[in-house]
């Protein structure tokens, strides 16, 4: 896979690419990630990107002629044609399901603006998707770039370690996690529940099943809804609500 | 403001805390932002700062006394207690309300996991927020902390220039953004909507309310719930859905 990031700053990437997981990702040559300033592709001389929102107003807009000329410049360089993803409060709210779709592909282009409007052209013409991380501002798309490249990347085949992806993550079993304890079983008077130091399996799993639905039913309903619950399961609600 | 990054790879943060706003902000002397490796707070004698889960499974789950002592050793250093920020799949769910909670602050540490879970005691006894930036698997908390870091910053007084803050951001106008136009007027055959070529005033913001309306009902009709509509706006809604 290839993911290129067309941004203003793509020095904010460099810590990011070249640590942990992203960094043995590229290593073992599973991934190619790329930070590229579309500032090199303006027409305009004096290098700006940006222009006056037409009808007034106030902040600056980003002009179409850089970025489509950027993702074209990048698209000869495949043979398919890429998903050409916009970073915008406006898009699609992001979900693991959108992250699986995405780690399929061979080619992804990321679009990042940064404090300003994009041209509505980019929108309707140039883009194929549309992705918000979250219902709350940044100063531009940088950071939800990065939130994509690592959700994606992690989920490529080799990426992760059987060890870890073994791991039930918490969005794909449907329920919040349960809690975890290690070493060690008195700390500084904080105790981890007997159950786990029990060696009996059978409750432990028992005990981590109703942890991890209790913690789902008080913290995140919403979660809840989209899921079948066992007959067992909806006996502990239940009982949860009676003693409520 | 002071906010104290708590993660295992904090080269992870210098591009991003040297950049654009965070940059500029630091420069101003608004806030200051220091990205700490936990590691070295650990008493074991090889770093380790993680162990495995009582009751066994797959993964390993970090200690709580390294962050126990980090988090001491940075409140020395302050005199309000700070706000104990964890960021997991397990937490709130974080929104811009959430942001201008958190930018009141003096002080704020963020804990920053990294593959494995938790041990319970450092949610239970040491952090005072959970957050969860969405619904989606990351490998780590330290992208989550940097959207963190970013929604809180540019609200902080005097970060943003009085143009930028001015703009009606899409999460607190409670609706999406209406569609932004630059120049040029007709860029390879794809023109921009006749009206914002008009000079007309009241046209033109009639056309940006109905966009932004129109956009969000399409989009993300779950915003409008929450939202106080006029009867105009009710008018419009009722023709589009005959409409479809």
């Amino acid at each position: 896979m290839k993911i290129d990031v067309l941004t203003l700053f793509p020095e904010m990437f460099t810590g990011v690419f070249e640590s942990s997981i992203l960094k043995q990702a590229q290593e073992k040559e599973l991934v190619h990630l790329n930070a590229c300033d579309f500032r090199q592709y303006t027409d305009n001389k004096h290098l700006k990107v940006d222009d006056y929102p037409y009808g007034g107003g106030a902040g600056m807009v980003l002009r179409p002629q850089p970025l489509f000329d950027a993702v074209a410049d990048l698209q000869t360089k495949t043979t398919k044609k890429p998903r050409v993803v916009l970073l915008c409060p406006q898009g699609e709210p992001y979900q693991q399901s959108k992250a699986e779709e995405l780690s399929k592909e061979d080619h992804i282009v990321l679009l990042c603006g940064h404090y300003e409007g994009y041209d509505e052209r980019i929108r309707e013409y140039l883009v194929t998707d549309e992705i918000s991380i979250g219902d709350y501002v940044l100063t531009g798309g940088e950071m939800a770039a990065m939130v994509v490249v690592d959700s994606v990347v992690r989920l490529l085949p080799g990426v992760l370690g059987n060890d870890e992806s073994a791991k039930s993550d918490s969005f794909s079993t449907g329920l919040l996690e349960h809690p975890h304890y290690t070493r060690p079983a008195d700390f500084r008077g904080m105790r981890v529940p007997d159950v786990l130091l029990s060696g009996h399996h059978a409750h432990i799993e028992e005990w981590r099943a109703k942890e991890s639905l209790k913690r789902t039913w008080q913290r995140r309903p919403d979660l809840l809804e989209k899921k079948h619950l066992t007959a067992e399961e909806k006996k502990w609600l239940l009982q949860w609500e009676k003693e409520e």
